[in-house]
Parts: C-alpha cells; sequence; structure tokens
C-alpha cells in the first residue's frame, strides 16, 4: 500500500464544508488507526472523478493499488488490511454490534436529523450540485424543503425521541465503546458533524449527555472534526 | 454462591405464560452461561413477594446470599461472577455497544411494540393485575388499549420502520453479536417473545431477516423461549 490515501470527500460551494457524515466515519476511521490521508474535494455531480471507482457516490477510498467504496466495506478494509494500528472494533463481537451502531445510524438517525437540517444544507452546496440535491431528496422526503424549513420546530422536537437511546448509553459511558472512542462512535458522532457543518441550528441540549460526548468526538485525534468550520 | 438460583418471573392469568422482556433477559443469559435457575411466577400487583429486594419489579434475581435487581445490572453480575462460563459480551467494547442495544430496545422498539400488542396483552393478564396495568399503562401511552387496538394496522407499519436497522442488521450476520448469539440477541429477541407471549397477531413478514433470526433465537439453549407456548 502507498504511503498516503486518498479520499474522494464531498464538500459545499466552500470547499473547506465537508459535510457528509459517511466520508467523516472514513476519516476518523484513518485518524483512529494513524492512516495518513489527502483529501479531494468532491461534488454530488463530479461523477465523472470516481468513475474509476465502477460507481458514483463518496467514500471512495484510493489506497496504492486499492481503490475500496462504501464506508462500512472500508471501515473493514482498514481493519483487516492495517491490523496492527489501534483496533477500530475491539473484538469480533465488537465488530457485529458496531454494524448495528452503523444500520441504526444510517437509517434512523440519519432521516431524524435530515428532517431538521436539510433546508440549511441545500443552501451551502455548490451551484452545480442544487438541483441535483433539491430533486433526488425532495422525492425521497415526499415533500419539499420549504416545507421541511417549516416543520423545522417539530422535527427537532421529534429528534429527540429518536435520540433517547443513545443520549441514554453515553449517561452511562463516555463513548458507545466503552473509555475510549471507536468505529461505532466515528459513526455516530459523524451525524452530528454532519448536522455541524451543514445547519445553524442547535439539535440538542447543551447539557445533556450526547452534547458532552460531541464535545469530546470534537477533540479526539488532535481536534480533527473541530478543525472542519461549523456552519 | 448456591447451586440453583431463584428467579422471580412475570407470569399472566396462566402461569405458563412468562411474557416480560426484561426477566426473558435474565433467563437467555442464565440459559447462555449454563447456570440453572427455578423461575417463581408472580404478578406486577405482589410487590410483598419481592420486598425483600427493596423495591417493587421483577426481574429479581437471588443467588445464594445475593438478591439482584434491573436486568442490565444481572447481566454484568452475571458476567463478572461467573467469568468462566460462556462470555455475555465477548470484550470490553462488545459490553459497551450491548448497552447500547439494550437502550434501543428498551427505549424504541419496545414502545413500538407495545403500541401493538398491549391491548392483546391486557387479556392474558391475571385478574388481579388488569386495573394496575391499564392504569399505568393507558396514562403511560396518553390513550386507551380500545383506541391502541382500533390503531393495531398503523402501529404494525410504524414498528417496521423502528425494526429496518435491526432487519438489515440481521441480513448480514447470523445474530447481532456476530456467528453465535450474546446479550444483545437476549435483549432484542426478548421483545420478540413478549410479543409471541402475549398476542397472536404476526409483528413482522416471515420472510425478513428478523423471522429467520427469531426462530433461531426461539431453537437456542434447546428451544429455552419456544418451550413457552405462543399466545
Amino acid at each position: 500500500m502507498s504511503n498516503t490515501m486518498r479520499l474522494y470527500d464531498l464538500a459545499g460551494a466552500n470547499e473547506l464544508a465537508r459535510f457528509s457524515p459517511y466520508c467523516w466515519r472514513v476519516r476518523l476511521a484513518l485518524a483512529h488507526k494513524q492512516l495518513p490521508v489527502e483529501t479531494v474535494a468532491w461534488r454530488f455531480t463530479d461523477k465523472a472523478a470516481i468513475a474509476f471507482s465502477g460507481q458514483g457516490k463518496v467514500p471512495v477510498l484510493v489506497d496504492g493499488d486499492h481503490c475500496v467504496v462504501d464506508s462500512w466495506v472500508i471501515a473493514e478494509y482498514l481493519e483487516d488490511t492495517y491490523p496492527d494500528r489501534p483496533s477500530l472494533f475491539g473484538s469480533a463481537v465488537g465488530r457485529s454490534l458496531a454494524r448495528f451502531v452503523n444500520q441504526w445510524t444510517s437509517e434512523t438517525l440519519h432521516l431524524a436529523i435530515a428532517r431538521a437540517i436539510i433546508s440549511d444544507l441545500a443552501k451551502i452546496l455548490h451551484p452545480q450540485d442544487m438541483d441535483y440535491f433539491r430533486t433526488t431528496r425532495e422525492a425521497a422526503f415526499g415533500t419539499t424543503f420549504e416545507n421541511l424549513a417549516t416543520a423545522q420546530v417539530a422535527n427537532i422536537e421529534a429528534l429527540q425521541r429518536v435520540l433517547q437511546p443513545l443520549n441514554s448509553t453515553l449517561g452511562q459511558q463516555a463513548f458507545l465503546a466503552g473509555d475510549t472512542p471507536s468505529y461505532a462512535d466515528h459513526v455516530a458522532f459523524s451525524a452530528f458533524q454532519w448536522a455541524r457543518v451543514s445547519s445553524p441550528i442547535s439539535l440538542i441540549p447543551t447539557n445533556s449527555s450526547i452534547a458532552t460526548w460531541r464535545e469530546r468526538m470534537l477533540d479526539a485525534y488532535d481536534g480533527l472534526a473541530r478543525a472542519t468550520p461549523a456552519s
């Protein structure tokens, strides 16, 4: 494998606005494994730039001759290719249970956060992405961004119910994975990093267990996530 | 510790109808650790029978001179007291992530299942429990059992969205914990065992990944869960 990997990383109009939660999972996993990476700013409609990967979505990780896509597949690739580095999963059971956190984040948490932030997120996109994003996402939600914006307060309230198990877990332990963060934390935190980069709204009470953990995650890995500006 | 522990276990009018998901977590954990137990049928209003535990809920586990309450505390007690038996968590990370599954099951999954089954569950209770149960649960739900029964089809539909991350995870691996079940599986499965003992309705498509896993869990530990009759 090469010394420095390359990651195609979703960006907004401002190329510093790296907002993709799936790309953040990979960046945090790479930092956890102490593997350097160069990121390449990429937009939704830059399909040609990643055509070599055989598909049209990021994250795309290039490691020497290897090209790996899909954040979960990348995490397993990193764990299995670099077993001498700090573990992302801790054990076989840890890997299996991290997958549940992965699926819960992607299929439940993301949906609830998206309903609260997507109208703000639409505004930070590169102009070339705006039509694509609105068309695909409004179809997925079955409503307009304007309607979602109108319901923002109610959507933030609904999010609190979704967050309850995460909040109560983090009331008992510093990280999802225990005393130190690992891949399950990367995954769940990346959803909040997505919100932080995309929207100025506050999703959670500042005195909640999730808020305290989010601060810890912003500080982790030499402040990697905090170095990207909030919206 | 004694040879055989004693577990106070919630029962319906039929004392074979052991429906508590929290008690099932403990019974499966004990079976996993190959520890024999005698169960004592208990009803919600039998507060005097467990007054010695210093509180009014089951599961209550008596192990020689030790009395342990709360299913999560009991699981940690069993893991730490009997470390030579098969592990419930697999590793420290496995224990921490199992707690998230525990909280998600208790705070999200149970609520969604309860809305679908509680009007049926109310019918299998011991007569002495019926008033207590209706009063406390209708207050918690903010509606009557009759209204929940009327909305049963819609509530089963809403449950499918809650189940999506569990279903997609179990589409990738045989058990939440990987190739073999452990405590995270005991916790999540116990919610389905609760439904199975309490209600004749079908909660999930028979060809789903959850349904296949549920069958595996009914067979596990020499068919322990299957031996309790379905409603």
